[in-house]
């Protein structure tokens, strides 16, 4: 068994880099906030015994060497950046965890025959740059490295400059590094374990997810002269759009979501009439067509929007991650370590997009998820218990371990 | 009669301070660009003779001798800042009409009874600083100096520090010079002197305005995780509130009009749910029981949305200007002039808020309308022909020497 208060005080201490008075976290992916916590993963791991490399998307990784070091690493891991109004927890658990694992392996004087791999992957939020789980998605192949290098954020800086800027971009080639499996442990970041009081949720895919980018172009005018049939009101196109993506969500309930998550308008003046607003959307569901019925009523709904007001939408997709099945023997490692440590446990999808929907690809990979409270998450009030945390990283351990050794 | 192409020229001239690509001008109230039109206006004014005082919230006075120094002087004059989306026209037009009212009486070798005083007012638009044509407001006694000079733009920068930023704080106490009678020429900014082939609108009054600041807060959550039945998704609210204020508005159509003209999210990411939305309201219209009528609409739409969506709102009530009925005699001395001079005319109402209005508290007053382009303003594609330009400052020029000579 790992050690949980070990575990816990990690969380708290890194907790610190971002830290925000609310008591969550603001640690934008290749902010300086992220580069401090970088510099305190590689000193953790470096005090650890392990060998640390950087690939040229910062993404960061930690071997411990095994008896057979022919045998690919079985790795975990996951982020340490946050949303701006980021917990503790999201992504940091899986990385933390993983640390953990490794520290307590070496407590124990265990050694395993493959060699293992601690991985903290670069912008997985993707809240400061599209699309999330960027270096991921490049080491699986999706993207090349250079495609990421040119993503740029809302300031205009670009990935490069934002690594370098941090100096945290590495020698090696992205996707150079043969994994052999991957294991990454997360909050759920939904309500259903803890409805169910179950500690842990054995992740059997990822539901698919589609990104936009839009604006509403309507005009400018004066707010106290123009009357109200002869307004081209951008805000209130806007605002029917918003209502629409909750309508065509909720008619492919209880399993599709939908969020208008970014609004902002062009030059606003309380006494103009708005003229111009970007926006933008995410649409989820665990089934393709599910998703494309979506995307096309989001269309239909923009186009007879815009006709009956007089406003033009530009709506792009930039962004699609189909939905992602995990590997079959992999998602029974987890389910046989979480019943070997008598885990209460339920098969689950994962709601949000994780790297391990990337390493997916390439890779066998699951997932392994913990309950936390009220199921929140992207918020600086998420929370989870030290005693599920520790249940998590238990099976972490015992997967890896069943793994490395087999 | 005015020198047309020189009023023209002059407008040109000094749309260049904070002029746009698109053809606007971009001049906040007491930007940079603001002082360089403030530079320009003085040393036009002195060029032409004219004697200039600034008082302690920037506004700027210039004064034209006559033969009665006894008497107050008659005024006119209207606004040189701009909305970030303004055309070259609105205010401006009504301050250097006045230029060139007073450089054609000097061409001509006219001296007047009364004085003639030609005013700049601070901060018309309202849009870097609420409310609106907030100098003339403390003219009439509405405000007090000390409270205009703690009010703070988005940035927190205060009034104070603003004027002190381009050194346009002056020794006059605000509200010290009598003013005799006040004419302010004006675009129309609405469509219907166009509509009815009409050069110059007589004035009688200015609509009621309320102007509110909002905030909407839910619960921040994942996008992929959050099921749409729990979400708390203040931008939703937001979405609502906004088509119900149209609502609103149509339900006293046609003369009301109510606009959403600022909204902004307090952590935007494209996968959290929104939070918290801070926004603005305007609601107009001439009649004050409709104006009570709407905002009582208002907290009820709000009250009825955050019960059903678990939102919380807050809208608080930051300026209300009554109707204002302007001066019969002054409305009868501008219908004489057009007449005399031959211009097309009807009597109107202005959808919106004027130096004028505030003026009228304290000061016999009253405006000229002339036409603008498809009625549009607050927009960089804001324009008005030369023509009605100089026929605006002809019945500017007559009326003034009617009321300083009578
Ligand atoms: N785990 C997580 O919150 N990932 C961010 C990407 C997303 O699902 O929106
Ligand atoms: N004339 C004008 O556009 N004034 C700005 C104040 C307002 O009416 O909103």
């Amino acid at each position: 068994r790992i050690d949980g208060s070990r575990l816990w005080a990690s969380l708290m201490e890194t907790a610190a880099f971002g830290g925000t008075p609310a008591g969550g976290i603001n640690r934008l992916t290749l902010s300086p906030e992220d580069g401090q916590v970088r510099d305190w993963f590689r000193a953790a791991c470096e005090a650890a015994g392990l060998e640390v490399g950087v690939d040229a998307l910062g993404t960061q990784y930690a071997l411990r060497r095994g008896r057979d070091m022919s045998r690919k690493p079985i790795a975990c891991g996951s982020h340490l950046d946050t949303q701006p109004t980021g917990g503790k927890f999201d992504g940091i658990l899986g990385v933390l965890a993983g640390l953990e694992v490794m520290r307590s392996l070496d407590d124990a004087g265990i050694e395993t025959e493959a060699p293992l791999l601690l991985v903290n992957w670069t912008n997985e939020e993707g809240s400061r740059f599209a699309p999330a789980m960027m270096a991921s998605a490049a080491y699986a192949g999706e993207f090349t490295t250079e495609e990421i290098l040119a993503k740029r954020d809302a300031a205009g800086i670009s990935v490069a400059e934002a690594l370098d800027a941090i100096g945290c971009r590495g020698p090696e080639p992205v996707g150079g590094r043969e994994i052999g499996a991957f294991v990454e442990l997360h909050i759920e970041q939904g309500p259903i374990l803890e409805a169910e009081g179950k500690t842990i949720g054995v992740v059997e895919g990822g539901q698919g997810i589609a990104w936009f980018d839009g604006t509403v172009t309507g005009f400018e005018s004066h707010a106290g002269t123009t009357p109200m049939p002869r307004r081209r009101d951008a805000l209130l196109g806007l605002a029917e759009l918003a209502l629409a993506v909750e309508r065509i969500a909720c008619a492919h309930a209880p399993s599709a979501v939908a969020t208008m998550g970014e609004a902002v308008i062009g030059a606003p003046s309380r006494n103009v009439v708005p003229g111009q607003i970007r926006f933008t959307l995410d649409l989820r569901d665990p089934r393709s067509e599910t998703l494309d019925a979506m995307e096309t009523a989001l269309q239909e709904a923009a186009a007879e929007i815009g006709t009956r007001r007089n406003l033009a939408f530009q709506i792009e997709r930039i962004w699609r991650k189909e939905p992602v099945p995990f590997d079959t023997k992999l998602v029974a490692a987890v389910d046989a370590a979480a019943e070997a440590l008598g885990h209460s446990r339920r098969r689950i999808i994962s709601g949000a997009g994780h790297d391990a929907c990337n390493l997916a690809g390439r890779v066998p990979t699951t997932m392994i998820f913990v309950p936390c409270k009220d199921g929140v998450s992207h918020n600086e009030s998420e929370s989870a218990t030290p005693a599920d945390c520790a249940a998590g990283a238990d099976v972490l351990l015992h997967t890896l371990l069943a793994l490395a050794n087999a």
